[in-house]
């Protein structure tokens, strides 16, 4: 990798983890530039503003997520897929502790209202989760796998809603047991026999 | 009620809605000046600090949630009360278009990480809510109503959690058909056949 590609990706990497822990909006360029040491001059080459860092922050953030989900989609049959990539999703959580929680929750709320740019992109992340949910609910109920009187569509979005609440109560209680419960309870919902 | 009271009420109100719109630490002390029509001094009569205005619109908050709540938790029996009080919270997002979301999961997702005492107020919040459901949810299960395979914690604590994740979900998408989803997901924990 290039020296600037490398610079690049430093400071994504830092500026996700200060936005993830504190927010957009309360991290500021100064509090990036003594992280990542990198010089102003530099990061304004890469980044023309913090807006723009902002963008380009969760854009990495969605890629990488969205690898992630691909990676974990895997298993047996569609509801064992869906499963262990709500797995995957609480292996993250607990590799940070949830101490800052999930990037794209928290911009939804911070952002998503105020900043249409940030808005757009969290509703392809949202929406990207949800549908990659939804094939793998349509393909279980195509064979007879999935016994739900809910549309595939009701259940995707809901599996997504119950994670991110799930990480929201686990980051308030400041453990995973509330995530734990949420993923049990999916669970429930995709197979009522197996739980 | 005296006058001091009514300004009290007034710089509340206003200062919750601001927070929850923009978030706690995006808001500033002038902002509020300027939307209340209080002078600094009065402001701080009331609130010594930022810090304490914060604390005290939460707790005025979660008082008028708990009592939405104990009002909406109305039904023949605890399953229809819990749903009830699922749709009253639609109600009172839909009063606001979704527009600010919710309070207490804006600001968890904001302070509960940086600030023990906003962390505290959020913690009894989403627990007494969570007692709640579950309290209902051992009514149904001992009556034989809830035949369900989880366990009455694992699912009022999704129950929180879906909602939570649904008022995001909606506010992301700028309409309500998310929280709609996920209120059929909660009937359809609730009461597997009449959905």
């Amino acid at each position: 990798m290039d020296k600037g590609r490398k610079t690049r990706n430093h400071i994504l990497r830092e500026s996700r983890r200060l936005f993830t822990a504190n927010g957009f909006q309360q991290t500021s360029i100064s509090q990036i530039i003594a992280v990542t040491g990198v010089k102003k001059g530099n990061l304004y080459y890469h980044f023309p503003s913090k807006e723009e860092l902002g963008i380009a922050v969760l854009l990495d953030a969605a890629e990488e997520f969205s690898a992630i989900l691909d990676r974990s989609l895997t298993g047996a049959d569609p509801i064992r897929k869906i499963i262990h990539s709500c797995q995957a999703i609480m292996e993250l959580m607990r590799q940070t502790h949830f101490a800052g929680g999930c990037l794209f929750g928290n911009t939804a709320l911070e952002m998503s209202g105020t900043n249409p740019r940030f808005g757009k992109i969290l509703q392809d992340v949202f929406g990207n989760w949800t549908e990659k949910l939804q094939a793998e609910l349509q393909r279980a109920k195509n064979s007879g796998q999935l016994n739900c009187n809910l549309t595939v569509e009701s259940l995707a979005v809901s599996i997504v809603a119950i994670l991110e609440g799930g990480i929201m109560l686990s980051r308030v209680y400041e453990n995973q047991k509330a995530l734990e419960h949420c993923i049990l309870t999916i669970k429930t919902l995709l197979d009522p026999e197996q739980t």
